[in-house]
């Protein structure tokens, strides 16, 4: 499916919801094009405002913000996936949202997303409804001794997830989700883990980024590496995987998809419908980065060039990590990335950096 | 001489003055250092308003409001060279101005510059102050039978510039400044024209982009290409040359400097005491770019790695150029940069785009 789309010239307006780092690396994107940002966000100072033509500070329940928001933009998009159905049905009455709907609630649901991919024949973890003790008791026997209980909706960064050793960690597990609907995951044996960044236009055509190679600390993403190490086969197979789930939901925009690398094959861990923390890479790497790829499909562009031409590594700055800029600012090759945020509170991302890796 | 300065930390402000394509991407570069900017400008509508904390919009001789600018900001930089002497007076007892206003003072004149090159031991093109048709015919009579008369203050981009053949054009000339005070730049026989992007921070340590080689039209530049096929010694013939300006003028900020390239070695043309046009190369061919560099200067950070890691061309598109940017949105290892201006008038720098060159 495919729609006839004139793309925004300069000076239209991308309205984007959430006004964190990633709306304003998005905001800053948009510029490159030409195009203005209108940013709605909740919270006051958000990072998104120093880049954005305009900031509305108010809440998702408010009716009246959202539809002067929706009036003054030329299409929404968002820097998160966890949007209330509520403020989407009003926005979209007014305006197009890009990527659209279904995207949304796929993601938002672990069990959907789960249940959604195993339908397009792509493997995925074991997986289970659980919503009580009994139920979660039966499926650990079927899945295996171990797993990880989540929380269907919300949580991110490992939160709202429990792990489980052995079935007598049930009832405290279900009790750990307080009332939320919960889905247990087998483990995974895996080698690796890798992403792909994939973009698919207004007119259907699709691009993927160079898969990267992730490490985590805390459940939180570290660092991401470019070339992978991945065989090509591999690279090859990740990028399918990637088309394939960006077709099936015809989207426009880009997308992250995170995947394990087994003895198997690839298992999708997780897809989210946005610009994503692991190809913040593609700032120093290629001529067109996730952010613009983001900002040309959803502004009815054509999707740009996303070859990589250097070799990367993204680090985070979690928390404290920012307190080692001043060093960072001194070494060679090294792109540095904040977002504005006053206070380093643990577990909080306060910028990036991409360097070129040695041979690069 | 060397202050001890602490470099800036994120959520503090950088004042620009001029909201133009410069001052956007100054913008831009301040925002991926944590930094806001706030926006000096007579203009409404600005290309910097799209991407800025804060604008403010007045004329230079609102000295209400450069007062509140200034205790707004922690440094005031710009974009442009031609800040009004009272508007400078005023801010620099609030505020630090970087680069300084020496820098101002010999780039806003062109008989002080090319005094000041001299002095310095730089070859410059001959020339000589000429306010009347008599002076004028005396320097043609010394410098050669042909030059440029030139106002000493404003103009760019060829405006305020009127070429000389003969004698007898000498009257209509010197009618052509307005009663301008005007300087005769002889003709310099070259084979080229490079530029540095030089850099020097609050510490002193200069660091140089790799120099470009520059194709004008109309008096505009057109194209800008690294390498620039310079041979090694012109290089950094090149970069010395514009380390001895750099410090001369104890300077703090990115310059640009212009050069010329004859038989007997590089003769300075123009030095712009700002980020310049031929240095949007930076944006795609190194971790840091020429913006970030300036403004890691001016906001007491030490200098970043202006390494160039990939082969770069920069067209501008000027006025109707712009028409082609559906065309060029498709093309491999482009990157877009529009300022977000409505109309594409004759002349007008409305973009530019960076791409990397075939073999990079």
């Amino acid at each position: 499916m495919t729609e006839a789309v004139a793309p925004l010239r300069p000076g239209a307006t991308i309205g984007i919801l959430g006004g964190g780092q990633l709306g304003r690396m998005l905001s800053v994107a948009a510029s490159r094009l030409g195009l203005r940002t209108h940013i709605f966000e909740p919270g006051a100072n958000c990072p998104a405002a120093d880049v954005a033509h305009r900031v509305t500070t108010a809440p998702y329940g408010d009716d009246a913000a959202l539809a002067e928001f929706a009036a003054s933009v030329d299409v929404v998009t968002y820097e998160f996936e966890n949007i209330p159905a509520h403020a989407l049905d009003l926005l979209g009455a007014a305006t197009p949202i890009r990527p659209g709907r279904r995207a949304l609630e796929v993601s938002q649901d672990r069990l959907t997303e789960k249940t959604f991919l195993r339908d397009l024949g792509l493997a995925t973890a074991p997986f289970a409804a659980c919503d009580d003790a009994a139920a979660l008791r039966d499926a650990l026997a079927q899945i295996g001794p171990r797993g990880i209980l989540k929380t269907r909706r919300l949580g991110y960064d490992g939160k709202g997830q429990v792990r489980l050793d052995a079935p007598d960690q049930c009832e405290a597990a279900i009790a750990e989700m307080a009332g939320a609907e919960a889905i247990l995951e087998g483990f995974v044996d895996f080698s690796a883990e890798v992403s792909v960044i994939g973009a698919r236009s207004v007119s259907g055509d699709v691009a993927c980024f160079d898969p990267g190679a992730n490490e985590h600390r805390d459940g939180i993403l570290h660092r991401t590496q470019v070339p992978s190490g991945l065989p090509a086969s591999l690279r090859s197979d990740a990028v399918l995987v990637a088309a394939r789930i960006l077709n099936a939901l015809d989207y426009v925009g880009v997308m992250g998809v995170e995947l394990f690398v087994t003895k198997g094959g690839l298992i999708v861990n997780e897809i989210a419908p946005r610009v994503h923390n692991s190809g913040h890479w593609t700032q120093l790497g290629c001529a067109v980065d996730q952010f613009e790829q983001h900002i040309r499909a959803v502004a009815g562009w054509p999707l740009g060039d996303g070859q990589r031409h250097a070799d990367v590594e993204m680090l985070n700055l979690i928390g404290d990590d920012v307190d080692q800029v001043p060093e960072l600012a001194t070494q060679g090759g090294t792109q540095i990335h904040l977002y504005g945020k006053a206070e380093a509170r643990a577990g909080r991302k306060m910028g990036h950096v991409n360097r070129l890796r040695p041979g690069a």
